[in-house]
């Protein structure tokens, strides 16, 4: 074996810089299994250093396996590497895991398989991903916040933390939900991977067969699976343009009694439509009424940019009968996988028990880098930079459609904020055509409606969402959309 | 109102510096609902900035629905305010969360605040937490690169990333796990938030009336709520001094065939013991030849420090039998929250579903800094410098129970790696004495073997965890513990 070679410049200890080295001859082979390493002695011997250093980076070799060491004789290197080579799973006798899995995860794998058809596709205009564009990321004043973050709060950080999530930082959410009408506190809030994970954690705690759930019919797609997956019913209720159709909610909620109703007030997931102020009302009268919990998804609460703000339901809930989800990732960025709920203490408790045992608790890191984010007024800054943006980009898209759809093309609303818009698409013929295919063929990618509600009953429909693109995105998007649209009722009309 | 007081030096735009402050005289009520604020042109000529620059701060105020604004008048105080304060749930009329909760969800509630009284008491030593020694941390060298992470992925860390796991992280994983002698891939990586979310995952994947899961007597305390939890009954296999009992294991595999067999061949928790190397081929062997799948458990993997290394299970696994869960937690830090799962592709692909609709997918930010992390060689080091300090905590912990407590009053075996200690308690007469409170008379806080089967069958043992304490703080606690057993034995002779 060739000495190590020891870099006394490197801020890498020297029985580190031996047992890399060793391991490095011992990966490609060049030490043979039983072997012989030169014993402590003459290693230190030969490269000048204390034994203590040769004898401690043959400990760790061996505490990995690598090598034996017998008192009085020079260590040798282990049989193990031999046996690894042997292992490679044999495809014809594997295990079986597909079919291990419960029917409610072979369903969930499904969806899983379909929802990944939004994913990008090079050259592509993408109207389909409800993603924010990463060229409006604040990046540098985020690490900068993460760096401070981390000299704050040091081994706190990096130790179990506040089960419930980073107190400061809940303490600012209570701050911003009374900005939108609701009177909170930190013991009321929960922060959650995502707005996903609360919504998947208050489904848990409900969880039992034969209950079931009431959402608008479109509602959100991710939510469809994961009623099914938890073995409860989705009950549809009509998403009309001034919100749910409280007729029918009250027809359900007396014959039905559902665990909860889960809505989405603002720029509603896929239609972009908001709840008046007059239905938001409504609802939450027949819930309190018939005595039935109310899951509000605030996804996109501060994306209002025309027109009046409506608080949210959660604003004018006396009885502790909402919980809230909300979510940094619609505004600031995903990736930092932070939302949180706003629910009655008890409920938080609750929910804190099942996610206690799913994964005992989230990281603090991305939850102390958020809070000096938003104690620097930075949150509010980068809200009003989106605003600006969004107004914009939506103003064009709206604009663009205008000019370049007829009205006997296809059909839809302005949405008063978000990204999203819902389209209704007309045939020429009495035939449905394939949407998707025929907008694939222009270099677009389009989210199809039926996705978003149980009973697929809105073929016709796709949603536009503009998140991703900037106006130039948007005018040619709309541009490919045109052309599809003009091609096929100009075809039909022949 | 006042003028707004602007700090040009500040790096905080003029539009903010003015919103913020009105917002503040908006939250101290010293503007009133109605009341009239300055219009953009005389607020802008007052404080001799532009009037977009005006503008653009009510526009915000607007649309966090603070003020009102209509063409050519001069924007006024909303009535929403008002509506806030009226809002405060009263606590008879409020709705009844737990009694929603499924009994499911009731029992987690439940074992969760049996397990909160682990928690840590002031003056207390404290034998029952599993939690690192934070005084071990490497927080300087952890910062380093986590700030360097978020260099080098800039917004890349901040979208959506890679579902499965920051990708370089898994290629790291790979490389370590062949050195415990598993071949294995990226593709065959999950990364997880901690392992505990691997537990749940596997088990979410299985879960189905009727169906149950094979587990070590006595096993993870976590676990077993969770089996409950997903509605699976647990089987319970003795784990004896070689791992656990095969014959009985045989037994169950034919009469029950459980949908998995949950094992921890290193320092196994609660009794810190090892299986030896026959047990784990036969265990294999049997699971093979029964066509169950074996759920391995390797929390401890890298903290062998006395004796001979024997590879994992998933070392031998010739049929993709086995699914592997891995930890940073319990080497390095909990607070990043990552662990992994080692399985074939097909398990790995259906837990990817079951994680997208619960939470979509991690932050990438821990991911990112850990891989910094382990390419500078830190993790070798870190772990290096655990064997070290551990090996010699473990050493300290052994002598002192040998010197102190007497073999009547108690027995044990001495562990070959991590933390845990398995106490077997003597008392002297036929009555139980209640352990806990015994030692919690000195001050001493222990983890009651109940706790960790389901049958609670272990009421004279505890469970001593030398993770979070120093040499001198083992000692106290050893003499804590004899105190109390020498009292309570020295009683019971009178």
């Amino acid at each position: 074996m060739l000495l190590p070679h020891l870099d006394w410049k490197s801020s890498k200890p020297i029985s580190l810089q031996i047992q890399e080295q060793i391991r490095e001859h011992l990966e490609r082979r060049s030490l043979r299994v039983g072997e012989r390493l030169p014993s402590t002695r003459h290693l230190a011997e030969a490269l000048g250093i204390h034994r203590s250093t040769v004898a401690l980076a043959y400990q760790e070799l061996w505490a990995q396996g690598w090598i034996d060491q017998r008192p009085g004789s020079a260590p040798r290197v282990r049989a193990r590497l031999a046996q690894m080579k042997s292992v490679t799973v044999s495809k014809k006798r594997s295990f079986d895991w597909e079919a291990l899995a419960s029917p409610a995860a072979k369903e969930a794998l499904g969806a899983h398989r379909e929802l990944a058809r939004n994913a990008h596709r090079e050259g592509f205009i993408n109207f389909a991903s409800l993603h924010m564009d990463p060229r409006l990321f604040p990046v540098e004043e985020f690490r900068a916040c993460l760096t401070k973050a981390m000299k704050k709060g040091g081994e706190s950080l990096l130790t179990y933390g506040d089960r419930q999530g980073f107190r400061p930082l809940r303490e600012f959410l209570a701050r911003r939900m009374a900005l939108h009408g609701v009177e909170t506190s930190a013991e009321e809030i929960l922060i959650t991977n995502g707005s996903q994970q609360g919504l998947d954690l208050l489904l848990r705690m409900v969880a039992q067969p034969g209950r079931s759930i009431a959402v608008e019919s479109p509602t959100y797609s991710l939510f469809l699976p994961l009623i099914r997956l938890k073995g409860l019913k989705p009950l549809e209720i009509p998403y009309g343009e001034d919100g749910m159709d409280l007729s029918i909610l009250e027809e359900v909620l007396k014959r039905h009694r559902p665990s909860l109703v889960y809505t989405m007030p603002n720029f509603q997931n896929p239609t972009g439509r908001s709840a008046s102020q007059a239905n938001r009302e409504g609802l939450l009268d027949l819930c309190a009424h018939h005595g039935v919990p109310i899951l509000e998804d605030g996804f996109e609460e501060e994306m209002k940019y025309f027109g009046r703000v409506i608080p949210p339901i959660k604003a004018m809930d006396r009885r502790g009968l909402v919980a809230y989800c909300g979510s940094f990732s619609k505004v600031l960025f995903a990736g930092v996988r932070v939302g949180w709920i706003v629910a009655p203490v008890p409920c938080i408790e609750q929910l804190l028990a099942l996610r206690h045992f799913s994964e005992i608790m989230p990281t603090m890191i991305p939850h102390a880098a958020l809070h000096e984010f938003c104690e620097r007024g930075l949150y509010d800054l980068h809200i009003s930079r989106m605003h600006r943006t969004y107004r914009k980009r939506m103003q064009v898209a709206l604009r663009a459609l205008k000019q370049h759809v007829q009205p006997e093309w296809a059909q839809w609303e302005e949405p008063k904020g978000g990204y999203l818009i819902w389209l209704n698409l007309k045939a020429p013929g009495r035939r449905k055509p394939d949407w998707e295919r025929l907008f694939e063929e222009q270099g677009l990618q389009v989210s199809p409606g039926n996705l978003y509600s149980p009973s697929r009953n809105h073929p016709s429909w796709v949603r536009l969402s503009i998140s991703l693109l900037d106006e130039s995105q948007i005018e040619e998007g709309v541009h490919r959309l045109a052309a599809a649209l003009k091609q096929l009722h100009e075809k039909g009309a022949r």
